[in-house]
């Protein structure tokens, strides 16, 4: 298996050059520390201990898995101590409240670390990062007394947090769950239930996990009105921080799955277990919600990270496979073949990797800072930025994943019979990705949310200004010479995005199964409309002169644009075309008719 | 894991209503002892050991895999058994010649014996038909000494065959080979080298495995003119038939793959070992390339076979699993959710697996068709049939697979959560059909040997004659009611593709690349174009009553063909305008910039 290499200087460019993020922090009081150099040096040692600690794991613990024996769930060799350095290094603290230990640095930032995390191992970095997003939701809606005794703790890394809410017969639907809540006198709670595909559920990395655990009190309303939000630490916390009694949580065994073999994926027994109240009573999935956009994101960016892992190795494997000769005649004239970069064919995948991880990164900073400006910002820039977060994320889970997934799918074609071969590490990325294309939440379901309460619920107010700043930026970027070219598919993008959401949402009016007829295919031209965007972005970055990051990389820049323009953009028109035969050729077909 | 179910119905309405097989196989000599019961009677009891016998061992398979200990190869549990049934049942002569025991059943019938087969069980497939393909290229041009030593006990199954053509450094690129084959005295020859990636190298389903290997004698030119076929058994057979002594053939290792954990795929060493000549001298590529038509079409048909049952699996779950409400209102009034098939974006999963693979299905019959009519017709019908043999057979080997990869992807997406866990059986047919992209010539490969060999070398002629059959068909088919809404796409696809075929062959004139350049893209349109024209076909055996199969079916039929009209149709649109873009943005990109 080839090493993985952060890929620093894209990092820099879209941070630095296309998004100004150190501009963007000193312009808000709580970022005003982060400058570029600090910024720098924490992707460079995110760089080093990803690179050295991390991805070298990955492999072995595909093979290994995870262990279950009489519900003591133990991780594969060398992963405990990783963890720890992992932890040691503060990087589990990144984005945390600085009251507890945290370091707030922004999501812009943190999200570039979490790139690098994924593409090194998604199965461990699903334990670190599920942590920070248990621990944003304990920061957002637990009591301080909650937050004081759980915070410090898992932003150090020294116990992990877990996210409770699917049951066998509960996923999408989380209204119908059956984990009950009962209160007891000294305030707690006694939680019984059972929970399954709880990542991180039970491990041997750290001494606690931290549960947030959807359930019901007895006289909760029904559905998703009646859903509470309690902690349950698998071993007890006395009042001075030290461990207590075991808790009456218990793994009961973990799943086989088709990937991230080393991440125990769990079902989780609650038998009267104690926890604790988050939030109000009967708003748990409000609590859920908060930390849910930044969840997506970070699925979403697992996509990336194993889209940029495939390219890259794909680009050394077709650099150095000797077999046959260019069309034009041999390259290699003193070997017996020449490298399969020499054709066209093979230039088609690796391109479409690279325009698809490039965009994609630039979008997933792009969200990023939304996400920064609606919680670090204030007044109208912080309205509207939440405004885009709550439109975008559901596009960056699933058109990230989506193309992670035909990425890694490039990258392995790329490899001929060895990319089917496990120990050549490609097959282990698709297997990997495939699961961020499922949980968090499908990505049928994220088209739904789009189409549905993103766009349709709201009049397309949100999508309006998105389509009023990108065409605010092809005006701007209008004098840049050079940039007609990128401009124009742009704009003819807009204007054809716009044009579909007034037909769905006309559709709407008369037909409830138009939204979800459209959903997929809309949440794709969103998809496609914004990695243009980004292409635009990136491409003035360069021609206007903002990039510092050579000649070489520019030209490569502006090539790249050109081949997403020229032959991924057009799939927007077969997508269009498809939403606008609306929903009777798929309604129409009887049930049975399904054999 | 579901059990397996043959879809019967679908199968008799491709064969017998669409292209009228009996009056075909009636038509010609070979073949004319072939009627529709009997036919009926082969799918029938292929279903019933295909269901009953074969597909229960295809999960166990997965996780147990082949064992491989000090050079002995040992199948999953159940294996041998099995195989030796499928052997007594005579599955494995279906298509030989009858003068060694086979029994000459025409590829239209005998290619759905093997979809079922791979939608059973693609790794047990594997042994069965690969043996077919061996058997073919030595009935094609071994001597008859070696034909009558060996077909017999190949086409009983009591025997297996492999084909060992790929090196570590030679895949695509066969003429770099080095495994060396010298002359001995008594006109056999010393084979020594090291194969890899050879399916059912080793096992231990039979007490023999015979071996086509490609080799080079001493004083052969360089290159793939120098490479001769050779047939190496595992065990010597004496001139009585009967076993000698072991032969210097052994399996070194055997690799750790993504899926079909169930096929042994081995490192073969051939050390000195006992060869005999296979056709002439130095002329070796050309003996594997008779069988490789029909082992490209049984490798597409894994694709379609496992979409199909993922298709059938998916069907089932969206119909039992519970979860939110219709988008117009319940449906499942007494219980606390509807089933999920309810939902559009559902049903786009369900409907684009369905129009995928009953076109897919018909389409490799018509495909079948050819073969059969340029193997056992005459006169010009027999050449014409051969080059559409020729120019089909890439489309069929790399568009059913990616459709059927894409298929596999789906349903396993319409299983949410539970797609992703082994026990349910949805990620392994995702991880056994990928290797289909892949191997027998990856779909790269294959789009080049169509745009290149199949299309620019012959300046398109029997594109031209495809094409000229399409649009004889949609003038027969105007008069029949109802058939306009499904001709005029076709015509319209017919066109296009004609004027992208102009394009690229005037590329190609000036530009070395272009050919690569639109291979890909252009492989697919032709892959939709034939997929139009399947549904045609079909629905004019419906439209104008020929078909036998009711209503309900008609009904469903004429939807799904609807459905790939308005949805999946019009990606030919994005692709024709990706071709049209030319090969520059493939080629500009300097070598360096792919990092």
């Amino acid at each position: 298996m080839p090493e993985y290499k952060a890929p620093l200087r894209d990092m820099q460019f879209v941070l630095h050059d296309v998004f100004k993020a150190e501009a963007l922090w000193q312009g808000m009081p709580a970022t005003e520390e982060v400058n570029r150099e600090l910024a720098d040096a924490i992707l460079e040692e995110s760089a080093k201990i990803n690179e050295g600690l991390i991805a070298p794991l990955s492999q072995s613990g595909h093979e290994e898995g995870v262990h279950w024996n009489e519900g003591v769930v133990t991780t594969p060799k060398g992963y405990p101590e990783a963890f720890r350095q992992l932890a040691e290094g503060g990087w589990g603290g990144l984005s945390g409240a600085p009251e507890y230990g945290g370091q707030t640095m922004p999501k812009m930032l943190v999200l570039l670390f979490e790139e690098m995390l994924y593409s090194s191992n998604i199965a461990m970095g699903l334990y670190l990062t599920l942590t920070s997003g248990a621990a944003l939701a304990i920061d957002s809606h637990a009591s301080d007394e909650l937050k004081q005794k759980y915070l410090p703790n898992m932003y150090s890394g020294k116990w992990t947090g877990a996210m409770c809410l699917t049951e066998s017969h509960a996923g999408t639907d989380l209204g119908m769950i059956r984990t009950k809540a009962v209160p007891n006198a000294n305030g707690s709670y006694d939680i019984s239930g059972t929970k399954i595909f709880i990542t991180g559920g039970d491990h041997d990395l750290t001494e606690n996990v931290i549960h947030l655990v959807l359930a019901k009190l007895p006289d909760a309303p029904a559905g998703s009105k009646g859903i509470s939000l309690f902690l349950v630490p698998k071993v007890k916390v006395n009042d001075d921080g030290s461990l207590g009694e075991a808790n009456g949580v218990h793994c009961g065994s973990i799943e086989h799955k088709m990937g991230i073999n080393a991440s125990a994926t769990c079902v989780m027994n609650f038998d009267n277990a104690e926890g604790y109240l988050v939030g109000e009573i009967n708003r748990g999935l409000q609590g859920m919600f908060t930390m849910m956009n930044y969840e997506r994101l970070s699925v979403g960016i697992q996509g990336l990270s194993a889209a940029q892992t495939a390219y890259q190795w794909s680009c050394e494997y077709a650099r150095e496979r000797l077999q046959s000769r260019a069309p034009t005649g041999p390259v290699n004239k003193d070997a017996a073949a020449d490298p399969i970069i020499v054709h066209p064919d093979v230039r088609r995948m690796l391109l479409t990797q690279k325009a698809l991880v490039e965009a994609g990164r630039a979008f997933a900073v792009y969200v990023g800072k939304q996400l920064d400006v609606s919680k670090f910002g204030d007044g109208e820039a912080k309205a509207r930025a939440a405004g885009m977060v709550e439109l975008l994320t559901p596009v960056a889970k699933a058109f990230l994943t989506d193309k992670g997934f035909e990425g890694t799918v490039l990258g392995q074609q790329v490899y001929g019979g060895h990319g089917y071969i496990r120990e050549w590490g490609m097959e282990q990325l698709v297997r990997d990705v495939r699961i961020a294309q499922i949980y968090e939440g499908t990505n049928g379901i994220q088209a739904m949310d789009l189409m549905g309460r993103k766009v349709a619920a709201n009049r397309a107010q949100n999508m309006q200004a998105l389509l009023g700043e990108i065409r605010d930026f092809a005006q701007s970027a209008d004098s840049v010479a050079g940039m007609e070219e990128f401009l124009t598919p742009l704009r003819d993008a807009v204007d054809n995005l716009e044009s579909l959401t007034e037909y769905v949402l006309g559709e709407a009016a008369s037909d409830a199964n138009a939204i979800g007829a459209a959903a997929n295919d809309y949440l794709h031209v969103v998809g496609f409309t914004l990695y243009m965007y980004m292409w635009a972005m990136m491409c003035r970055a360069v021609l206007s002169g903002d990039s510092q990051q050579g000649e070489a990389f520019a030209t490569a820049k502006l090539q790249t644009a050109r081949y997403f323009v020229q032959r991924l953009l057009p799939q927007t028109a077969a997508l269009s075309q498809s939403i606008r035969s609306g929903s009777a050729s798929l309604m129409d077909v009887a049930e049975d008719a399904f054999v």
